[in-house]
């Protein structure tokens, strides 16, 4: 008799990346200190359900492919008992015959609001620990659910394909962050922790309508099911996946065309700018600003826009001012772009 | 003292609009037959806010600009005294100065459901109306808020960004249908038709959660709106023109790229298919099935996902049979499309 459904699809889950790690990964994502020994790939674990479950089947995994496993869990101090909560999260990790465990505390600053903080403190903390353990790959617990969750968290920005292409089942540098249960519902994970008898904790965060990301799972997606059918995670979740392939797409083709609508002193030719189609010219139009000093993360679609005003509707506006001091002006047939 | 903001906002929008068809309407729009008459633009509408608020804008702009402004209203038989109805609509707009104003009886067959039946026979209608009296314009009410609505319909698709676009400013047969108030809130119509004094209707059925654009309405956007802040709307319509504009350049890319990748008998070769994008590479596949007989309608994400793992996940699969009657299989190094 095999495993219950719910564990077999999430082990079949992570064999899948872990084939995909061992085929892809070079040999130099393992520093030449760790010598001979096997490729290590950590799971970063919050003692949730989903990072609970793919620990487990890590655990399960890992041995039978020759693959070291390791486990990560990031105490982010934001909660009484914080601390104490980490360690036993190490201490389960260490039961499943993890190997290396280890628990991170970090600072969790302000910067971009509560959540984003804490995700740029806890990436930073990975980052280093993979680093230093040589892992090959750190495998995240992100589900379909929380894709659905990031993609109408996108659609708010309005700011085009690209934020509504959610998380990538790879990212970070040379694709060390892995997400094999971005196609799995959050149901079977949970349903593999309780056929486990895996405990789990449940972050008072994730029912905080403080959280926007919160009333987006609690509030807005039922209601959307409600209204639209039961397919809508599944829907948004592919909206995801073609987004991000339309994104890249067209973010290549902006790559390739950019030289050639640059004069020699760098100006950008206006004449040119009008021929390419406006998808593609506001995509140059972003390389060539941030090219020129903005910050990537304070460019919104507005400015973007008052830009390629300067090209469609122009009636002798003066310079347009942007993030990073950057000042695009338009003179006789071209844009010139300055940081001041 | 000028109108009220409600009332020069609608108004502008309306100005906007008959300017462009000023300038770009070909004189081919009005037949012959129409003689030196100046252009004809229609209003179609419901008795509605939206459209109420549209037939008096037209009403006040077009004599200004020497356009000669007619209504349309359809009765689509859905609902007791639906032909008292539109007689009440079709004297509202003659009230306004409208001339000619017409009222035309649709029969609402199934195809699809209810919303894209009663649909489809009202433009159907649209354009006898407009095709009888050479109409250079047809004007319709949608507003920022039915555009956000499309777009959520759209993501609940999971289709693709074409799916998220929503409406266009101009559509139909050399962009004979215009929507001047997708810019504009529905509230801004409301209180137009209000200061006005202008008698509104309220489709029972835009209340009705029978209709899932309905639900979407009522329930879905307002949630939405308290999970993720008050711009959701916005965001949404801006969502749809930014899809819009990425989706016509990727299907720009595909049309130049596709005979690029046909051989001489017509097949789609494998490795040149491979090398391009896969945004790029699905929509090639798209016109390929297309232009072998499948209906467009039919041809979903799915669909064009199983043929393009005949490129990329090939392990002998055998033909995949598509809407049409139409099946694609590899033989060699190519894709062969036939309808049987």
């Amino acid at each position: 008799m095999g495993p219950h459904p719910a564990v077999a699809a999430i082990r079949l889950a992570v064999r899948r990346v872990l084939h995909d790690v061992l085929t892809l990964a070079p040999p130099a994502a393992v520093p030449s200190a760790a010598g001979d020994r096997p490729p290590l790939v950590l799971v970063a674990c919050s003692g949730g359900a989903d990072s609970m479950a793919l620990a487990s089947a890590l655990a399960f995994e890992a041995p039978r492919l020759g693959i070291r496993a390791g486990g990560v869990t990031v105490d982010h101090g934001l909660q009484e008992g914080s601390d104490l909560r980490a360690s036993e999260v190490a201490i389960r990790l260490a039961a499943f015959g993890l190997d290396p465990v280890e628990t991170v505390a970090v600072t969790v600053g302000r910067d971009g609001g509560p959540e984003a903080a804490a995700r740029d403190a806890r990436y930073t903390a990975l980052d280093a620990v993979a680093d230093r353990l040589g892992a090959a790959a750190v495998l995240l617990g992100h589900t379909r659910d929380d894709q659905a969750e990031t993609v109408l968290l996108g659609l708010a920005r309005g700011s085009g394909i690209r934020s509504l292409s959610g998380m990538a089942t790879a990212s970070g540098v040379g694709g060390r962050y892995r997400r094999p249960f971005l196609g799995l519902d959050r149901q079977t994970a949970r349903k593999a922790c309780l056929v486990q008898s895996l405990p789990v904790w449940d972050d008072p965060h994730n029912a905080d309508p403080a959280y926007t990301r919160s009333r987006v799972r609690h509030e807005a997606l039922p209601v959307l099911e409600k209204a639209l059918g039961k397919g809508v995670v599944e829907a948004l979740a592919r909206t995801a996946q073609l987004s991000r392939d339309d994104a890249d797409a067209l973010d290549s083709w902006a790559a390739a065309v950019e030289p050639s609508v640059r004069d020699d002193s760098g100006g950008l030719e206006v004449a040119k700018l009008f021929a390419l189609p406006p998808a593609v010219r506001r995509r140059v139009i972003r390389r060539a600003v941030i090219e020129a000093g903005s910050p990537a993360g304070s460019l919104f679609a507005r400015h973007i826009e008052e830009v390629d005003r300067l090209i469609t509707g122009w009636r002798g506006q003066g310079a347009i001012n942007l993030p990073g001091r950057v000042a695009v002006r338009r003179q006789g047939g071209r844009l010139v772009l300055r940081q001041g």
